[in-house]
């Protein structure tokens, strides 16, 4: 199988196509929690309830519009599950401890539907650049299609109620995956990040909380879910990011104006050590290729496709490069076939552009 | 004029070419210190004796069967010094003070003679290689040549005089360009060069002491002058310098054998920041092409011609640089230039070895 065939496979829309604003905005993420009436939520549930609920779930999977099947968590091999959370198609949680959980998955990911995690249903839509108001309108619609075939626990006055109290209410928590390398460089990310902290956003980096400089990668999400319709939170929410990405996009411009050469140095430097490396770790991987995409963004790099430092972004996490490669591959090995997987992407993107 | 044309131009054989033994061995240079008679040393000679000397060296070098031209330095550009000194034809103190001194080059720059440095005529030889012998036999002819139309300063018992009391005897130095990246890759260096020092050799790192890390090269030459016959001294430091090409050569193979992937990585991301960065400093530039001289020597990287490596270790000096741009370079702009004729000079040996 050719690496683009392997690609195909392997990667869903959001990480391969780049989306509106693709140079500043990665991917769009809205879910929504849903929880079944009469039935305690997963945390405290037995194993029977557990299943009753995969059951009920897997029914109305398959009655949807487009039916869907549901996929077993402990049916499948940890490194198909740690596939799923690379991809963020399932939280870390969820794939820890695989007993009685599940992933509802639409063939092409961008819906993805958590079952038994911290909620009964998790409805999740991702899609790639800026488009949070499409993956919230295409949540809503399996939203309405679930709800018509199960019974929902609802209150007049919280609204949905759900397993953990921050998230009654809409039950939605909608995040913006956010590509910020200029900020860092003038080093004024932390400065415009921490006030939309103040605006009462979460900020977080590519996996989670501490992973701030991961290739200036940054998750921004909504924190309230109660007092507030859908689509005002969405709104606030994109209307901050939009903030965001003017910041980054003058920063860009402030860089190429007074520090050309040694921007397209770093650039440069960082594409030559990816495109002949023989041994990369997973850090440094995404760190290089960070700079890589920001030099096809602003045009330093000319002959390489702009998607291919976005896929790489993902077929270098540990899972899906054991994917990509057809076999697992301990620790000693990974950096050895990282190195050569992204050498291959580059000179495959590089030949596809010029023929 | 193309960069080929430039190299013609610039650089003489013992830099294009690789000679005897090339993966370890840089170049053999032989010099001889001479004085003529009735004369006092450059150092406490007036003006007027100082230009005596020149005009009867200028009138020698033309009486020559292959006549050579004699060049004041103080007629020519800093910057044609500075190269000079450079391609290692002329000494940094020679260079630095030009007046009522010379050089006087054959066309291949295999023979140059500085008149009026330290002593009165100072019969260089440098060959590519190991061809100390070559070296020797050449600078002896130029100086029988020479003694045929001088009177040297020459003593029965103590051999020629020289301004040095170092010096006396033969007024030979014979020195051995060693390249030994591996030896220092696996900390040996300093032992087996240690062990030199203890035989009498001096050990000198690239442009002179104190140099020893830049791009693993050292100079390893004679002490003793006296009470020996040349060939005896030659003989002596051959056999010493084959005995440390035997240990780099052990330890690359040791490499090769037992941190492959590890040797690998180091070369060709060296290579990869060379063919790509904006920017590179000359020290950068030395550890760099040094790894690539070593990756070509190795088989690692395949598709470079051997030589290219070496030539770019003399262009990306501050002098030849400005020579191969053609104008003069303030500190801020060499980077940039030292960039991109090594981004041209891998690119079109590249081509040139695909064709």
């Amino acid at each position: 199988m050719s690496i683009e065939e392997k690609l195909d496979h392997l990667l869903c829309s959001w990480a391969r196509e780049l989306g509106e604003q693709g140079d500043v905005v990665i991917s769009s993420r809205l879910r929504l929690a849903r929880n079944l009436r009469g039935l305690p939520f997963p945390q405290r549930a037995s194993e029977e309830q557990m299943e009753k609920i995969l059951a009920e779930l897997e029914k109305a999977a398959g009655s949807l519009k487009q039916p869907m099947r549901l996929v077993r968590l402990d049916q499948i091999d940890p490194v198909d599950r740690l596939v799923l959370v690379e991809k963020h198609l399932i939280s870390p949680q969820h794939a820890e401890d695989p007993q009685h959980k599940a992933v509802i998955l639409r063939e092409d990911e961008a819906v993805s539907i958590m079952v038994n995690e911290e909620d009964h249903l998790r409805i999740q839509t991702l899609l790639p650049g800026l488009s949070l108001m499409s993956a919230w309108r295409l949540a809503d619609a399996y939203d309405d299609e679930f709800e018509a075939q199960l019974s929902y626990a609802f209150d007049e006055h919280r609204g949905y109620l759900t397993a953990c109290p921050t998230n009654v209410g809409t039950g939605m928590r909608a995040s913006i995956m956010l590509y910020l390398p200029a900020l860092i460089v003038v080093d004024q990310a932390r400065k415009v990040l921490s006030a939309l902290a103040h605006l009462n956003f979460n900020v977080r980096g590519l996996y989670g909380e501490g992973s701030e400089s991961q290739g200036g990668i940054f998750q921004i999400s909504n924190q309230v879910t109660l007092g507030q319709a859908e689509e005002e939170i969405i709104n606030t929410l994109l209307s901050a990011c939009r903030q965001v990405i003017d910041h980054e996009r003058a920063a860009r411009q402030a860089l190429m104006r007074e520090s050309r050469q040694q921007l397209e140095d770093r650039i440069c430097r960082s594409y030559g050590v990816l495109a002949n490396c023989r041994l990369l770790n997973s850090e440094e991987a995404l760190r290089l290729l960070s700079d890589v995409k920001l030099g096809v963004d602003l045009g330093i790099i000319e002959d390489l496709p702009a998607q291919v430092a976005k896929e790489l972004l993902l077929l270098t996490r540990v899972g899906l490069l054991q994917k990509v490669i057809g076999k697992d591959l301990n620790p000693g090995e990974r950096d050895y076939y990282r190195a050569m997987v992204v050498r291959d992407r580059l000179s495959a993107g590089k030949t596809k552009s010029e023929t």
